[in-house]
């Protein structure tokens, strides 16, 4: 069972094809970035319209045995997440409420401080706020997970102290491979996994080493040297993979509505667009690559099996129903 | 299995109790007379709070089976309606949002023209409009059920041949018994019958023949002719039970924000808040009444038991889930 823990495409039937020839049992989709919740609520109707015109290809999925269901009639299941805390805007409320419509994982920031929590661009971490402290009991209490990954690393630590429940870190590196401000300490990625979290390792090329051109044995041995810190049952794969999105996008996920200026994150002036993909990961086409590359370094069958899909299913599991 | 077709009390431990006490299995509640979007979904937030405080007490219902969850766990089952098509707005992909979120019944007009439907009390009734025709649709599609308590006549006749699924009057008496413009013609509740819907009785004097004087032989002589124009499995509860609301809420359910005049409905200037209840319906203490009344009247076991709770119960099962 293939499981990939986050994806944000420019959806279309093409994408949805592509899961299905791949057989990809599910995905964790953004939903939302810089969206407030009204908004967020558009953008669940347009997958709704989705679900209604595309039946054969993909389903929602609210618990882990909508995964299974959907392992068995041959459909990709669609898992909603949230970029940054905006679709709560400032109501506790909302949690429970975007739970039932289907939101399954909420970062607690994305690069700037939010409400709850620090982004990783930003100077200084106070930690997780007062606010922040109730969305996570919140979140624990309803079933939607905590994600860290666009976070600070204070914040990130605190987190995982304060939540009772595992939290992930669904799309990035370590930074002992490449030392973007996205990818992570290898005491962050010990402390996630001694607490039951996962890491879903990212594919988007600013978090690769050698970006584009980084080659797939070099992403495999990464893979392997991380299992050595976390553990074969804390890892999974988070891709980032923002297929057939226009540069306007990535623009728009940098700048939200926060600023009137242009802010380039992991690009720069000189490369403001998003970066080409590594030539063995072009998009859903190609996991067939990597499960070839994860047993050429040396990864048995049943390892491959957890790290391609059992880990998260076991997550989704232990983590989308109420205590 | 006892079941009331629709309550809009000021909710509180104390009603929630009474509605243990006397056994009450699930009700209908207005989630939402004026409310836009938004503001209906800051009320289903405020009855999950009433979900997490009350867990012995009350339990949502999403479908059928879940009404028979809280029988055997001695719980009532909350089953959520709006009164007005406000909100939805005007946004068609607002209504599966809402079903998810636990909506199950909306009224396509109340009292007024909506974007959908015609009110009962308006001068003249174009029908079911070009939106309406959708909304019916996708209404069908989903599994909200549509309901014309407060529509006006061509409206609820044409509603009733537009949709593919039965509909139903939750909270009305027939006319002929008193003639308020709440209440329902013998074409429409014939119709309404042969279509498969659901009457339900009101307790609301204003509905009552000598409104809060009406006596219960009266009240159940009436069911009595009423099953024999809409046969047994036709009929049911629909108590518009308002208990514990203050003057100022039957005030707003009249003017709502469409009006900046006092407008008296069914009430007067001399008579503007809430009636006095009957002295055998003071609230839900008091259903044993109504059953013996039925009793009384002719009626025997299995008919009472349909009347009660069976018919809705049924109904319920057939309309909740999406074709």
């Amino acid at each position: 069972m293939l499981i990939d823990g986050l994806q944000y495409c420019n959806w279309s039937e093409k994408i949805f094809s592509e899961l299905r020839d791949s057989n990809v049992t599910a995905i964790h989709v953004t939903i939302s970035y810089h969206e407030q919740f009204r908004e967020t609520v558009s953008n669940f109707e347009q997958w709704n319209r989705w679900f209604e015109k595309y039946p054969s290809l993909i389903m929602p999925a609210y618990f882990a045995e909508d995964v299974e269901i959907a392992k068995k009639r041959n459909k990709t299941a669609i898992i909603f997440g949230f970029q940054n805390p905006s679709p709560i805007e400032d109501d506790i409320g909302l949690i429970e409420i975007l739970h039932r419509l289907g939101g399954r994982f909420m970062q607690l920031s994305y690069n700037n401080q939010s409400l709850l929590a620090t982004g990783c661009y930003e100077e200084n971490d106070p930690g997780i706020t007062r606010m922040g402290k109730e969305v996570i009991k919140e979140m624990n209490r309803v079933g939607m997970v905590v994600d860290m990954s666009h976070s600070a690393e204070k914040s990130t630590l605190q987190a995982i102290e304060i939540s009772e429940r595992p939290i992930v870190i669904s799309h990035a590196n370590p930074s002992f491979w490449h030392p973007a401000k996205r990818n992570k300490s290898n005491n962050v990625l010990s402390i996630l996994a001694e607490n039951e979290g996962i890491l879903g390792f990212s594919l988007y090329p600013h978090h690769l080493n050698n970006s584009s051109n980084c080659s797939l044995e070099d992403f495999c041995s990464m893979i392997a040297k991380t299992v050595d810190i976390m553990g074969i049952n804390h890892v999974g794969f988070g891709s980032d993979l923002c297929q057939d999105q226009p540069d306007s996008i990535v623009e728009w996920m940098r700048i939200g509505k926060w600023t009137k200026n242009i802010e380039y994150g992991e690009g720069s002036a000189s490369n403001p667009g998003f970066p080409k993909m590594p030539t063995w990961f072009r998009d859903n086409r190609d996991w067939n690559n990597i499960l070839t590359g994860l047993k050429n370094i040396g990864f048995n069958e049943e390892e491959i099996d957890k790290i391609k899909g059992k880990n998260w299913l076991n997550f989704f599991r232990n983590s989308f129903r109420s205590v």
